[in-house]
């Protein structure tokens, strides 16, 4: 049959995501469903019962990671794995990582619609909790399958309530076997949307993502005085608000300062007391600081302990600052990455070459096997946040850009390195 | 018999302190009992114990305020009200209006234990909310009993969850009956502590207070665009927090140009989303701003506003700020004033006039009748914390001067104007 022709099924596709969106739908089209929560459990039962109906063969592993296979005409070659992740942060949109999770289970109802078959088996991934809005830290299914995380730690994280990861994933039914876990791995690709604004700003269909950024999570605790708002001068408050604020200022000049790519970002602040009329007494902030380039990250980290610890002693308060997560950035399978660029070339796609400045699980998969992503445009760049949006025309070339470029590896008898 | 050697029992009322700071205890000895839940509801079944054993009258009325009386020689005679309030801040500490309620309580007790008869009737009164840190606005009981607050407002009132002010006050068993409201008050005294470290910095035994400093709440919403921490280049970012933390500074910086008497205090501060990878899209905070001098306060009001606005424009976010509450400076009756002044005179307390930073129930008394106030010192100027600490020779001066002053006015036909 005549490749070129092959097209998934953009509606059958669409109908697929609007399902998954319903599941912890929130009121501007986006989704909150966190890691091991019961709207992760309904998700899957949902995700579970498309693999079956596209008569894939279900696995679930020791950390909840869910697979869906296809055989090869040689059942013992090593296997093509698809994928990404179903979990959302708390206020997050309908595509992130569902939308390669989604696309890879359309290219196998494609496949088998069209009653194609490949040499190597091909399996659809949804690795659980990839966001790490819930557990910390993220990506974790990913990076327990990869060994980055050994077992004991992963199911001893604990959310703010203090339940465990793996007392969460026994109660919603997906904890299985440590047998299950993805083995005998050719190579992983992952389709997700950009996060960012790039190919859209610059009118392009596919992004081919040659690496992840380096990243480092911090946690930063100011120790004031809490006094009443009334009766204490200001001249004799300890604010630890105030200081946190000129810190806040001060890390995002640091990464202004240094280059375009830099990123820092504090997504979470919290004070004690909480209260109108009470000067905080503590802040607690979370910092996270992004570059491709270790050394120049390493540097900024070192830079911003430096100048909020001179805040901290300027504003006459105490700061702890601890390293909650640190990865070095990673660098994906040219082959894999000229093989996605020949396949878009071929189906009359523009694409970029870009670093991915957020992590995924495609960075720990690559410890294990050749790796490559696949980008679609977000417009706006908006992501985490309700308003995240592709345009289907975009969701269709990444999708078909997917089924194209699956058939091609499954085909392959070794990757030349 | 001789006045002078009339005193409070110091150990007694050392050990009801103590009672009472078992009632919602926190681990550093401070209190968390907030308005209307469960330890404030315990701590008035203990209150209305010793109000019975101590012999006195005991009223609730609409509001939940609680009256203690003891009659005098002419029954007719308009009341000397003595008392503040007994809930605390989320982590406050033992004294507080603590101190004064349970210090009105002793004066009764050693006037009973003395035999001593007055002419006026003097009445304890312990005031509902008067922190305001359950339901708004703060000092809700004196003020429904001054009529600066109507019933259906108070009664609507509602906590983060909710609940009203009414169906709350239901719940825990103190709606008493409107006619139950103190009337005919001759006047009223408060024992409070300073709040702030300015008697302790002179070394000085006792403030009288000459008014409370007139103040604003605000609530800022900093609309920004809420986006993935990774892919999003810092220059195209709309962060809401970094927004926030600049107005923040700016806040602190306005009354720091105005004079050593000005305030302004951000005391709450919450985001959404609240996660650790992304761009904060929406940040609320609380602005309280104080001064003696109303026009000084409006124009610090006006001044915060626009400058806040200006960075909401330089940082491309929205800012709607709202007014949540405003309440003019008031100011003490003088002849009150002058009697707690000769009798700390007559029993050697060294004393200072001071205004209140802070709010009080004796700010809305003022309204019905002559009020003042009595300040004894807080170490270190520390309140609204755990580590609020009164020393007992203060506690006993302040606690005697009260004894004095109200075997003075109950004897007192009425104030000259």
């Amino acid at each position: 049959m005549d490749e070129n022709v092959v097209s998934i099924n953009l509606n059958r596709l669409m109908q697929t995501i609007e399902a998954s969106a319903q599941i912890g739908a929130l009121p501007k089209g986006g989704i909150r469903r966190l890691a091991l929560t019961n709207e992760d459990q309904h998700m899957r039962d949902l995700f579970v019962k498309w693999l079956k109906e596209a008569g894939l063969t279900v696995r679930i592993d020791d950390f909840g990671n869910m697979y869906g296979r296809k055989e090869g005409l040689n059942p013992d070659a090593s296997a093509l794995l698809i994928g990404s992740h179903l979990d959302t942060q708390p206020e997050g949109g309908r595509y992130d990582g569902i939308l390669g999770v989604l696309s890879a289970l359309e290219v196998l109802r494609t496949l088998n619609e069209q009653k194609i078959k490949l040499e190597r088996p091909v399996e659809i991934v949804c690795f659980t909790n990839e966001e790490g809005a819930r557990f910390e830290p993220p990506i974790m299914g990913a990076g327990g399958l990869a060994g980055v995380f050994d077992e004991s730690f992963v199911f001893s994280r604990t959310d703010k309530d203090g339940k465990t990861f793996e007392e969460e994933l026994k109660r919603i039914g997906y904890q299985g076997q440590k047998e299950n876990r993805a083995e005998n791995i050719f190579s992983y690709i992952e389709l997700h949307i950009e996060q960012g604004p790039v190919l859209e700003h610059e009118n392009i269909d596919i992004g081919i993502v040659t690496g992840i950024q380096g990243m480092n999570w911090l946690e930063a605790k100011v120790i004031g005085q809490s006094d009443h708002a009334g009766p204490t001068p200001m001249s004799m408050r300890k604010d630890a608000l105030l200081a946190a604020s000129k810190m806040i200022t001060t890390i995002n000049q640091v990464v202004l300062e240094q280059d375009n790519e830099a990123t820092a970002t504090v997504g979470r602040l919290s004070l004690t007391p909480h209260s109108i009329n009470c000067v905080p007494g503590e802040v607690i902030f979370s910092i996270d600081v992004r570059h491709s380039d270790d050394r120049i990250r390493k540097h900024l980290l070192n830079e911003i302990q430096q100048r909020i610890s001179t805040i901290a002693v300027i504003e006459n308060v105490q700061i702890e600052i601890k390293e909650i997560w640190e990865t070095p950035s990673s660098h994906f399978s040219t082959q894999l990455i000229d093989c996605i660029s020949e396949e878009a070339d071929r189906l009359g796609y523009s694409t970029k070459k870009m670093i991915s400045g957020a992590g995924h699980d495609a960075k720990y998969m690559n410890k294990l096997a050749d790796t490559a992503m696949i980008f679609v445009p977000s417009v706006d760049g908006k992501s985490h946040c309700q308003e995240e949006f592709t345009k289907e025309d975009h969701i269709k070339r990444g999708a078909n850009l997917l089924l194209h470029v699956v058939q091609k590896i499954a085909q392959l008898n070794k990757i030349e390195v």
